[in-house]
């Protein structure tokens, strides 16, 4: 049924797409752009544009989580990030901005900022610090979404539920649903997860077997991807998105079944940069998105345009880029707010504004009203 | 009986090619290039050469249309641009090229530019304007082809037939033959179509079944592919033309047979710069093209070098870029005529000036002598 | 039996390959590349390497042609070139090479030196001076190939030949055994080379039929690919060069079949750049190869580095590139002998010199040692 | 069973992939990375990590040798390079680093290194000075491993074994079990090998049969791939290194049968840089890997950052780049301790630095504690 190549005389290798590798097909009659509908639910939580924004201190400002929900996407916080490791977050991520920029663009390497990065991370997360500033974001009335890693998620998921999380994300970026270590108790996930009275967003898984896995431990939504991370290189670890995202639909239909009508929704999160890439993560079996970089130009992220992921950090094997867009770099050019790049006006052409405008019209000009039946949209592959 | 593959488990994709993908194989005697006929025809309008111009004021300034007129081929004025919206039609364009010329080329993002042409978009279409000017080039003795957009069709085309068109192209960057709104009345393309006086292009369309609806509301021809539009990073719709051009040429056969002869010209708009991928698209199908910056350069464009489809100007979501090649920003380079670029002399050997020879060499050289049956040459794709 | 694709609805194209597609993949015991005989004949001539020069006026100074006969190759003079439309050759190939030298690299199309060739070959043909040259370097001792387009062979062929002529290239971009024109008789190939008293090269062609087509004209010899020509873009018409050596390799055989053993000597000219291009094209099926850029460096060359095929002189449509490499341009920098890039020594690593020696090394680790044996290596296409 | 395509008519040509076309999926459980076993074995050697140097003096001074060791990996001195015929072999390497800084980045072609290596291997082998140079690494208590060529493998194994090597490396770009020459006898590597009291590492090969043949000699280690050579551009020899070690894998388990269980060990040497390409080399079907450039910029590394191979140095035919990454030109930036590009902390998060704590996570992610498992895990094809 798959698609096998032989790489070498009895060494098989299964062909795989990225979402640059295929587009979508319109081949029905059109719709308009206001008909169309991007309503997106998680558990009880509804949110109006399908979007997340990655667990990074380069987004996460509380400004930033606040705006996210007053536009209808979910902002979420990274409780092992600077949050509670650094009493003023706003100079440590200043500095890190300050390096990036310092640094000539033409030899810059990421090395000095990664190791700033690591240098703050090594402080200890200090728990009221961290409960403090939940609070503060649940305070203001914005759905308050949080990020554990898997390896620290015991220890630190029932603090971040006390101060205020109402949706847990346990992401690493490559994670699954049993986590073994010699010497040490595994994270039984299924076990975790039902101790829990939050709905629990897990990820990322890159095949059907691992997300069909995570689907059992009873994961309201599972994140397909790795993000932004340079895995790739680092480990030789990489699923191209559009095979990802398909697969792991596909265990989604085979989970509702055995299930009897369990819908669990898929998040991707990798790949994704413009709204085309939106649109075609959706067409390829996701409910959601998790942007990262597209939400770094806004006004409202702490970064000002410089973005990391939070395995950037990691003390002894990082695995993300500290990166900036020349753009946020030119002088008294005014940063777009997370308003425009969500819902525009845009002035840019190439997808980086109004993303979910991009999407609806996506939709629109294909047919569909709706994120459900746009994940069977006829798709090509180039060549 | 096309080619399918499976992206993911449960999920295919259908594999399709581009212009570049593809290559012409000449297998048969050669032929003298004057001994070659370009002509072809809309209704009962002849034309000396395959080549319409995209409907954007970046080319179509009155001397523009009737010197592609005089040259055998067709201008497109656009109907919905700044004709009939700026009552110093110059002077805005003027600006317009000024502002993309006054940008570093290196930080260009093409963003002021854009919210230039949408702030001049914004003035409402004074119809007594644009019809002076469309009357002028009618009593230069011109043919005259006008674009509207789906959406402004009926209101718009009444005005712009009375006012001289002869043939009307209706365009969007997608279009279907039945587009439907909530609250609105959809237009019905072929009620509208047979309502009129006279020949209706319309597009563009990108696959087999929207092709042949639109074929079935009686247009005299169908506009394949989408242009220079930024589609595949806004809206994640791309259909490689080859691909798209075969499909709809398959529809026109399908559509011949369902008539008893009726043919719908083909026209192709996108990917298309150099005359050999002119003589691709014939190959693959299309009777006639659709240039856009491949004309900018021509002294007689209003644009002089720069630039942009008419979705560059769209109000809320622009997806076209204001581009102008390096050589027209050079002081003291003289623009070569609309005459060199379409019949040559050429000094340049790329295929950007004498398009028209370049065809005619490129059917000589696999003795075709006209373009009809130059469609069935030989084709590769590369690896 | 060959490997076709479907690009659109009932359309085919074929499967082709480039030698950057490809590779020599050795799997026998290994030979000392001193064994290696690299010797080929055409007629009663033999040439103790298998390099041809391509017929432009940037290579063809008569010292050039006297190095190329010394080292075992074959330099081929072009009778429609500057030799005998210049009295002042030397100052004439030194304009070109000054107008290219002189603008500057990043701004440069090549209109103004395409523009200066134009000129320089828009003088007439002066055949007592064009015969005069020729027979000096027929006096050197040197084999005298002259080449000659189809479609002035008939004009030309008898003076060059009475002037010291010893093998005639017929050659144009892309030519058949019959080329027709109305109004004029057309070309009988067949005819013509039974009428002639010299051994004919003629081509260039890229397909099994007109290469079958040529053959059978008495051609000794058939060229396979248009040289450095843009025809890719200023025509759409391109065979990736390993598919056409293997195609025409494969016309051979059956013609060799067919005539109960007249064999047709086939050499490559396209896509050769280092000595493992030449390599991969003999493993195609080639006997030979044509080479342009390649020996433009050398001292001996007439334009110093600067180098174009004669199809960039074309008056109204011309298809070939003027070129300088950079490092030609870099003062003080010794240019490489002729024998340098032929024979070596080399100290460039990418096989930009001794080319022979490459090809004597790759026959060597694969277990060949004469060249005919070698059109049998293993490949491999990457991915 | 293999997979062949059509190049031209009945030629045929195997499909094959690069390190770079693959990549690792993850389908298990997760482990700690911390659980994972990296040790590696030739003969009676143990080895801590599955890391040898490239046999060349870029690499290979004492100090780095012996910090190889340190590390657990395997340093291996060139026989036939600089260490035998410099007597102040460190201003020999400092002359060639010198030669490469000085010229600018932009225009260099490398021949001006290549010709210095050239110049300083012309000096002839100093047997005396090559053994005690060799004795004193062997003193260090640093398990010794030497190069030396197949031509002159008979002439110097001898020598170098005396003086101290415990493993022998017979290496070129590409050998066979038996290379012939006309005139001289045939090295047999069989009977050579089993004339010798050290263990056999044999390279490079990249096919089946040849590796099987290698395999029979009774070699130790097979090198698969031909380094950092050029062989590509200089003789058209290439095969992509998935498709090579899957290769020499097979006949791995194949001579394994047939002998009834001789395991030898597969060493992979080419298209290695990351950490993650590392990983893919053993998930392929290598024991271990050879790296080159990944080294260069360690402090302890000869070169100082500048990197060649042998074959750089090849009087006639050179086949290797001189290459200096950019950032090891940059004043006052620290050069990375060979302990930190192996075992890290890394703060370059492309798999740079810590590449034995990158295998190590690829192999956990994957649910894999051991080298040999590993290679079954799970692969995928872009596209």
């Amino acid at each position: 049924m798959r698609d096998y190549v032989e790489i070498g005389v009895g060494r098989e290798a299964r062909r795989t797409y990225s979402l640059e590798d295929i587009s979508i097909v319109p081949s029905r009659r059109t719709r308009s752009s206001s008909d169309v509908d991007t309503t997106w639910h998680i558990d009880a939580y509804t949110f109006g544009i399908p979007v997340m924004s990655h667990p990074t201190d380069a987004l996460a400002s509380p400004e930033f989580v606040i705006e996210m929900d007053r536009q209808g996407g979910l902002g979420v916080i990274n409780a092992e990030g600077l949050w509670g490791r650094q009493a003023d977050l706003d100079a440590a991520v200043a500095r890190v901005v300050e390096t990036v920029n310092a640094v000539d663009s033409m030899d810059f390497t990421g090395e000095q900022a990664i190791a700033l990065l690591q240098e703050l991370h090594s402080a200890p997360i200090d728990e009221d610090l961290l409960a403090e500033r939940i609070g503060e974001v649940r305070a203001s009335g914005a759905t308050v979404a949080v990020r554990v890693s898997p390896q620290r998620a015991r220890e630190l998921a029932p603090m971040v539920i006390e101060a205020g999380a109402e949706i847990l994300v346990i992401q690493g970026t490559m994670i699954s649903a049993e986590h073994v270590a010699t010497g040490g108790e595994p994270l039984n996930l299924k076990e975790f997860i039902g101790s829990l009275e939050v709905p629990v967003i897990a990820g990322g898984v890159a095949d059907y077997t691992t997300a069909m896995h995570l689907m059992r431990t009873g994961a309201a939504g599972v994140i397909v991807g790795g993000g932004t991370s340079t895995n790739e290189y680092a480990l030789g670890i990489e699923v191209p998105m559009a095979t990802a995202i398909a697969d792991v639909a596909a265990a989604r239909r085979e989970y509702l079944d055995e299930t009897g009508g369990r819908y669990v929704h898929i998040i991707a999160d990798g790949e994704l940069s413009t709204s085309g890439d939106i649109a075609k993560a959706i067409a390829c079996g996701a409910d959601a998105v998790m942007l990262g970089t597209t939400l770094a130009p806004a006004a409202e992220a702490a970064g000002k345009g410089c973005f990391w992921p939070a395995v950037a950090a990691h003390p002894r094997f990082p695995r993300g880029l500290v990166e900036t867009p020349q753009e946020c770099l030119t002088e008294g050019v005014e940063p777009p707010s997370l308003e425009k790049i969500l819902q525009g006006p845009a002035a840019d052409p190439f997808g980086n504004q109004n993303i979910v405008g991009g999407l609806r019209r996506a939709m629109a000009k294909c047919g569909y009203t709706d994120l459900k039946s746009f994940q069977k949209v006829g798709l090509a592959v180039k060549r």
